[in-house]
């Protein structure tokens, strides 16, 4: 079963708003075994969207379409689904009932405007809507068995898991496939080397497709695989997760969407042990990443931003001295700054980052780009190592300092080399 | 002139990822006086790409293309464009060389997957991407100019600006209404009350259209016009945005899309003031907001993110006392962090965050969303404030109490009330 998806709105059509009703839809859809095809996007256009309608039933099994149901005179999915399939438009006595109800609880008159929602094509079937004014219907156009949705997300989705979705699994009957996936997270590798990497999978893996994805600074390895019954699916997948973890080694640093900051911060749950941050290029980014899981306090110390040199010093610890023979930007310092925020804290572990974000700051001998991060914790440093990482704007060297930062502790934590070639 | 745009790849068929690219490229073209009339999303499907590539080129003037450019297997859409115009792949050597520069800066050799991604259909004029590593490309199919970018935002936003919407406006000629726009950045105030402060806008101002966008926590009030000449549609938004300051007062903090940090910042920059820290809570997102904008340094002097209570003590110079009796949330110890914070990095400012962001750690008393926020400068305080915003999840309370404390420092710095009515 094949399906596609429209939206409509000008909203839509005009960029005001992004659709993600469509992606909700889609994944809702994919999840319950319908390959979805196409996706559209179409401003109130009577003629536009009686094209499109017919269109796509001569192609898809089902369509769900959103928005277009509203009282005012731009809402014409009701209207262009009729023109479409050859029928009339008719009074729905369920609907108006419906519509009746939802003012009466609201001890509001029914406006003339929400009569005309009661309209529907004759033959439609009625999707009641509990939670708004607009009911939705199901149509058949073509081939297709369109369903019509609000536009408004919340209304949306109650009706397509309550209405539509069981009868499409009604329809489907047993054709229904598993389509599941799996996600491997990396960070220190580029998408191209991954890719290259992960180039003979679906060979030694049959049945199973490929698609990274980038969230910057991670790069996201999608394994999908689709088929009956559910265990061979899973199957499939286990394979195919422990063939890509053999090929891309320690860059994976989860398999359940987890994020970098909670990998570590579990891994510092579950051992007892603390940290506490000295950060300067990163100027609290760091800190806002781990605080970012609940219950961070049980493993997160705290922080020092030291922008300033002198918060360096006066803070941390660092000699004036060393400062000035290295500079602010050095393995020493970061060192210093390490050491300084675990004995502070009193934690187990410190971690530090000093570094130029650019765009001004960079020098020929330390480029925007640079970055010490320092590392201090039970038999491990003060060390400190030193990177080049310039990815052409402010806000995301930031960004790739602190997953440095976090990668590094993740590995030394996890007994990992650390850096894979 | 018009325009369709088309996104491509399985995580925006599946569902997997919201298509925001169609959506900014939507705002832009229309902004440029580009009717744009539908939009596509389509997964990595050779067969299918070709098919809608052919449809749009008999429909559409104009057509832009997301994703599909990079080193992968999965990535088809040159192959696509150039099976749809019935031309060859051919190795582009401007890309090659652009390729070639990009990996030799950053020191990493050239990837054999990488070089794929110089091979463009025959004739097809290459589109520079000075970020990313995937060439764009324009090529015309049937009757339509298809403009190709990549799928990663920034870049595409990049390229966008700086190679297609030029070549699209030169080939729009004296067809072309100026469509300008406005936008007021609202903090304080949900959408639904902007909505109504500004309800007669369109009738006080004719021929301005009204948007409203929502980029938690901000509020943009997009104002619309178009026509010709310039001038009397730039002087429509004047006036317009006047009418809107006017109704909206104090919660409007920019007019230019500079976020809140750089409002602040930029306040203390020009009277040559400083600011530090002390961040509980928020667990560093204020300094993070802080040093996204480009010379912080001369004005941030640093935080102490002190997420333990020995940290407040022993680093901020609270009294152990204070926490006992009043807690870590209350306003006293958010007075002290302030008054910790200034002291201990000799700024004219300080500014602290001591709150509960959930989901767990509230009380009857001390609800999740409960903060306080102290402020401590040259004849201000130290004073402290106390709120109840509770957004449901712990990264948007995060978020909304680190707006909230720069909101008010904003305020202060700017002799504005408190809070806006």
């Amino acid at each position: 079963m094949i399906a596609e998806i429209i939206a409509t709105g000008e909203e839509i059509r005009t960029g005001a708003l992004a659709d993600t009703n469509s992606a909700y839809i889609a994944a809702q859809l994919e999840e319950n075994g319908i390959q979805v095809v196409r996706l559209h996007g179409l401003g109130d256009d009577l003629g536009r969207l009686v094209e499109v309608f017919r269109e796509v039933g001569e192609r898809a099994d089902v369509c769900v379409v959103t928005g277009g149901l509203g009282p005012t005179v731009d809402d014409l999915s009701a209207e262009a689904a009729a023109a479409a399939a050859g029928l009339r438009l008719i009074l729905e006595p369920r609907a108006l009932a419906a519509l009746e109800e939802f003012f009466r609880r609201r001890s509001r008159p029914l406006n003339p405007s929400n009569r005309k929602q009661a309209y529907l094509p004759a033959g439609a079937e009625m999707l009641p809507n509990p939670v708004g004014t607009a009911p939705g219907f199901a149509l058949t156009i073509g081939r297709c068995r369109f369903f019509f949705l609000p536009g408004v997300p919340h209304e949306m989705r109650r009706m397509l898991s309550a209405e539509v979705l069981p009868r499409i699994a009604a329809a489907a009957g047993g054709r229904r496939d598993y389509r599941l996936v799996r996600t491997l997270s990396c960070f220190g590798m580029t998408e191209s080397r991954v890719g290259d990497r992960l180039e003979g999978i679906s060979a030694a893996v049959p049945g199973v497709r490929l698609g990274l994805r980038a969230h910057f600074p991670v790069i996201q390895v999608k394994l999908y695989a689709a088929g009956r019954p559910e265990d061979k699916v899973r199957g499939i997948l286990d394979q195919a997760a422990a063939w890509a973890r053999q090929a891309l080694g320690s860059v994976v640093f989860s398999e359940n969407e987890a994020t970098l900051a909670e990998v570590v911060g579990r891994r510092l749950s579950e051992t007892g042990q603390s940290l506490a941050l000295a950060e300067s290029c990163t100027g609290g980014l760091l800190g806002h990443l781990l605080t970012e899981i609940p219950g961070s306090s049980a493993w997160f110390r705290g922080g020092i931003v030291a922008y300033a040199n002198e918060a360096k010093t006066a803070l941390l610890g660092i000699s004036p001295q060393t400062i000035e023979r290295f500079g602010a930007v050095h393995e020493e310092t970061a060192c210093g700054m390490a050491e300084g925020a675990r004995r502070v804290f009193a934690a187990t572990w410190g971690l530090s980052t000093t570094g130029i974000a650019g765009p001004s700051g960079g020098s020929a001998e330390k480029p925007v780009g640079t970055v010490c991060i320092g590392l201090c914790g039970p038999g491990v440093g003060p060390q400190a190592y030193r990177f080049r990482l310039d990815y052409d704007r402010r806000s995301r060297n930031k960004t790739v300092f602190a997953f440095k930062a976090l990668d590094l502790l993740r590995r030394v934590l996890s007994g990992m080399p650390l850096e894979e070639g």
